[in-house]
């Protein structure tokens, strides 16, 4: 595509996406995998087409290159092969159907083991046992993930996150035999998307881009022009438990959130992380 | 360039990588993309010219449209454009002067605020305020932080990603305002680089790629042979702290890592998270 055509092509994307044209340089170079990165979409239904074993490794190999804490290096990718783990993992997330059959299912780890090992084996103190390590690893894993998942929609491949996983965390860590302060941060359906899927429109900029000082003053009415933009020319939301709350006669994001988390969720995760090890000081 | 020589230019940087030479399938599409995330270096020195801040606003808009934890968006962008918040900054990271003299500076921001406030908003209970809120948001922040490093690196900047602020996250906290339950959890500086960098090699994927169960039996003997690869051509490191340690025979990556966490760093950090509004339970 021509330059001027590339710039217009992101803009639409980011216009979606946000509700406002950005200003860009059509000259600048990378606009075309910037396209990618603002179009990015979730994909959950898949062609029946398998992915290869050497390209899922190329692609964990671009991920881990991604930059790294201190040089750290606290994350691993697992991929799970195996149909009795994949359905054992699939069967205790029935919300999440393409857990089972996706083409290709893998799973991100935090690691905070290495870091400890390390020491032990270079004779060293670790005086640094609490919340850092945690921190550290999580932040890492989250790196790697996102870099696969752009590694993944670069050659033409879809992505469904799954942190649904850590729902069932024990389960996902015996099934997987994660050893002590190794945990899942998400799972990941991958294949060939059979649908284009579409563009999330997100927050505006104004409530996410601050400038010097933080400042969300107009939090609330950012969130209402949002719930608005979000439903322009979308069909209905499905409204979660009407049972509980009635049917909104606005029905939008917002709403949409605050019932998802008006119920308990993952409240075990903690006692979890702890149970792996992990020290939360 | 064609695509036999784009995809030995991505074998390239892999070998570098990991110390080994992957099958890439040379028809695939995006092997462009893959070999820029691949050639990922972090940069530290930059032209004199600055970095327009429409630019710098098109780049949190990709960042921004990468994949969101449950479509919750709990990350934000802060750019530091104040000379003195900047420069009250970089007086306390003094090993990272890039802080002070890079073209532009931003703080990414783990936002546990908007989801309780939409809670609120909506007139619903938020029986969640435990470890989840806080991990959500860590990690989608650095699912934009990454994100935001690959558009850079896509328009050709250079980035250095600043961890070494939440050293100092009160303090941060509290020159750009952040409110209860938002965080820093990394800086980032920006710029067009002066240098070619160079791609700092990695643990083998032997360590950090697993199938169907986590396994790392050989982990001492992997981490030899990467601190090996990795001093390869390279000049000798310098030796951290000799007056406690002595000077090594044979100094590498573990041994560097060992002694930087030989020392307490950021034992304080669990108390700010908590003094912030998180609860870690």
């Amino acid at each position: 595509m021509p330059d001027d055509d590339v710039a217009k092509a992101l803009q639409d994307a980011l216009a979606v996406r946000f509700g406002e044209r950005l200003s860009i340089d059509p000259s600048l170079d990378g606009l075309t995998e910037l396209t990618s990165i603002a179009a990015h979409r979730t994909h959950r239904r898949y062609l029946p087409q398998p992915v290869a074993p050497e390209l899922v490794r190329l692609l964990c190999a671009c991920a881990l290159s991604a930059p790294s804490k201190s040089d750290l290096q606290q994350s691993d990718v697992l991929v799970v092969r195996d149909g009795a783990i994949r359905r054992a993992i699939a069967a205790k997330i029935p919300d999440n159907p393409w857990v089972g059959t996706a083409p290709a299912f893998l799973v991100f780890l935090a690691n905070g083991r290495r870091q400890p090992f390390i020491s032990t084996l270079r004779g060293k103190p670790f005086p640094n046992d609490h919340l850092d390590l945690l921190f550290n690893a999580v932040s890492n894993c989250s790196i790697v993930l996102a870099t696969f998942i752009r590694a993944a929609e670069a050659v033409g491949l879809g992505c469904c996150p799954i942190s649904a996983i850590r729902d069932r965390a024990a389960l996902v860590s015996d099934l997987l035999r994660l050893p002590d302060r190794v945990i899942p941060v998400a799972g990941l359906c991958l294949g060939w998307p059979s649908e284009r899927g579409h563009i999330t429109p997100r927050l505006g900029l104004e409530a996410t881009v601050h400038t010097d000082h933080y400042g969300d003053r107009d939090l609330a009415a950012d969130i209402d022009a949002y719930d608005r933009r979000r439903n322009e020319g979308r069909p209905p939301w499905k409204q979660r438990n009407p049972e509980r709350w009635g049917e909104a006669a606005f029905y939008g994001w917002s709403e949409d959130k605050a019932r998802q988390y008006a119920e308990p969720l993952r409240a075990d995760f903690g006692a979890f992380v702890r149970a792996k090890g992990f020290r939360l000081d």
